[in-house]
């Protein structure tokens, strides 16, 4: 197990430093910044990248929201849920702690909300509770799914990373502007805790929504995938 | 036959919401939105997840021109295009009512033609009908001789969604100026009926288009491929 | 023979009208078009989806360069050139017409260069055409060991269309302000018969630049990769 | 050795070629270029096509950290050292002068700082020298997690070189505003060379920060995922 909760440690810090670092430093440079595009593909090539390289360790799951989704559908047992989300949320406070050193490393920086996510008045777009509540609950929904299939016995190996690393970039390419896009609780929590104030409050959301979301994923594809 | 169908309606919902939300939601959000490239890359990825997803329940379709296509390769029996097309409806329509539940959350939206297709004026580019009758009836032929071709037995097992996937990001890199990219009268349908007016009277050519370049794709791929 | 021939004209045209297509219709659009990056990408996957769809029939050129330098690297007979060579002008000039058919499809439309390939005053950026000869030789002998290599029986199988798809998006992220990217007469040679004038003044350093660099590629890899 | 040599030269000389190549010719072209999200890919390509073509060769390094790494790990004796990184600085060094007969072949160029690494007045945003320090370690060692997980034996052959390549995207899409991005002391000597100056004096950074990244990285592999 300390081999796992260490995969997971280093997955969900490489996903909050990669994802958030370039929305933070990358994102909105002057003339050639990334841009959504790029943020969405940065996130995406985080869990591709890191469930290639620990996914044979720990599952890769870097997301209490997909750990709680293997668990519904009767892949893991409910006692890892425990000590995945405690080494998920070490993972991504310890990266937004690097990343808040990179970020202040350059005179009169405002970090703003770092990469909080947010609705209302705080989400990017200025899209409403009720909006950001759903949209995380479906792509996370369908971010279920797209795991639960594509680690199926169906699938040949090798496949699953590709699958699961740019359903993640899709997901940030349609809701950014909603949410800043979170389907992730600890990723949410660990720019929160910079953010501060209003990130904070609105955590709530960020861990109700994504594993809402998980669920429902986790059962339709219970009902439509997992026996022949 | 029930989860296959339910695969279809899940798939497509999964490319409406995720294709046209990009469109949507966050193609031309100030400064950081996503354009053409990003949505293009949405669409591709929908079907890239999900025919990793759930491809080997269904077949992973997702789209009544592709339904037909395999139907005149020899590939599936005439008896699937009824419930598959409806099913494909199905999906299509409800994601089309959740992005406009997301996407009205918001203060003082106008949304416009939603993510609808058209030509004429209704073309995002001013193209004429001809132009857009011309390049529906092309990339539709060219996708199924991609989806032919990837899912045929000389290639190794698991590279078709990414090949079919990437082939409608390609598609919509190059006719979103035209049409709004359809390919799909599922998708097209589901966008009409928020449009409304012109989309619905323009919504015939978005069905003729590309099941018409479904069959010479088909056609060409049966003379070419399909034995050796 | 009629086969392989059939999927290089296929091939060939899903090249010319992908690629040129999304630089001629999408790259420009105001605010939303899709930039160098995107025709970088249409190129890329233009190949990708079609050495899937049709690879295993004709081994999947789709470009004159490519064929000499299969040849100098002794994996096809010299007796291919020229009806290979023949197949993909054939395929090339055919889309070319239909592009020229969907892009005049709009009222007041200036093709000007068409998506021609060129240097000196005609080079994008103002490069010139020893900058273009060199760019291009080199481009074409990177293409031509990615090629061979990815191709070899040291790779699984499956992978090297997404290699070989993948290196032409990489060759025209850094050559489309100098040349506008060839590395492939019969796109260029399509391209010119459109635009005319200089085009096809300058339209010999786009036969002889990219098959010296594939005979310099070919001769690299036998002497490197080959044998073991 | 001489054909795994050969193998690195070729590698590295692509790498240097397309991902600085990609910067200083097209980042920057007015309105339709590629910006940092296009770099990014370009850099990740050059490793993903190279890695495919003659990773069965040499290992497919093209980056004295990564060298270093593998024989941290275990997985290279340090008799490699020396040749391999000399290779790359040959591979990287052709390639600067190629691009720099390129890049000079325009009327009133100025090449600037080519793509050199750097930081404080040399940062592209201007991140502090503790900034670049620790982003460098930190991707460095991330960078050589992905590359010894997934060329370990529980990922199925052939995937490796897209989880690579795409790593190397992702960690430009993240750092180009803080250091423009090194990673890789072979990379950053070759730019460095042309650049003069600032960038010579800025260069220990570029291999210190680096090598010790790697050095942590396959430290960390070592206790976590190498033997079961």
């Amino acid at each position: 197990m300390q081999k796992r909760l260490m995969a997971e440690v280093i997955g969900t810090f490489w996903l909050v430093f990669g994802g958030c670092g370039s929305a933070v430093l990358a994102a909105a440079f002057p003339e050639l910044g990334i841009g959504f595009t790029g943020v969405a593909l940065a996130f995406g090539l985080t869990v591709l990248t890191m469930a290639y390289a620990v996914g044979g360790i720990s599952g890769g799951h870097f997301n209490p929201a997909v750990t709680v989704g293997t668990v519904v559908a009767g892949r893991n047992p409910a006692s890892i849920l425990v000590p995945y989300i405690l080494a998920q949320l070490v993972g991504a406070i310890l990266a937004a702690c690097v990343l808040y050193v990179v970020a202040t490393g350059k005179a009169g920086v405002d970090l703003g909300g770092f990469a909080a996510n947010g609705y209302g008045e705080h989400s990017p777009g200025g899209y409403s509770m009720l909006a950001g509540f759903v949209i995380e609950v479906v792509l996370t929904a369908g971010f279920l799914i797209v795991i639960l299939g594509a680690t199926h016995g169906r699938v040949p190996a090798g496949f699953a990373p590709l699958a699961i690393g740019l359903a993640l970039t899709l997901i940030h390419l349609i809701a950014i502007p909603v949410t800043n896009t979170s389907v992730n609780p600890a990723r949410s929590t660990s720019q929160a805790l910079f953010a501060g104030g209003w990130a904070i409050q609105q955590l709530w959301l960020f861990w109700v929504a994504p594993i809402l979301g998980a669920v429902i994923g986790a059962t339709l594809w219970k009902i439509m995938g997992e026996h022949d």
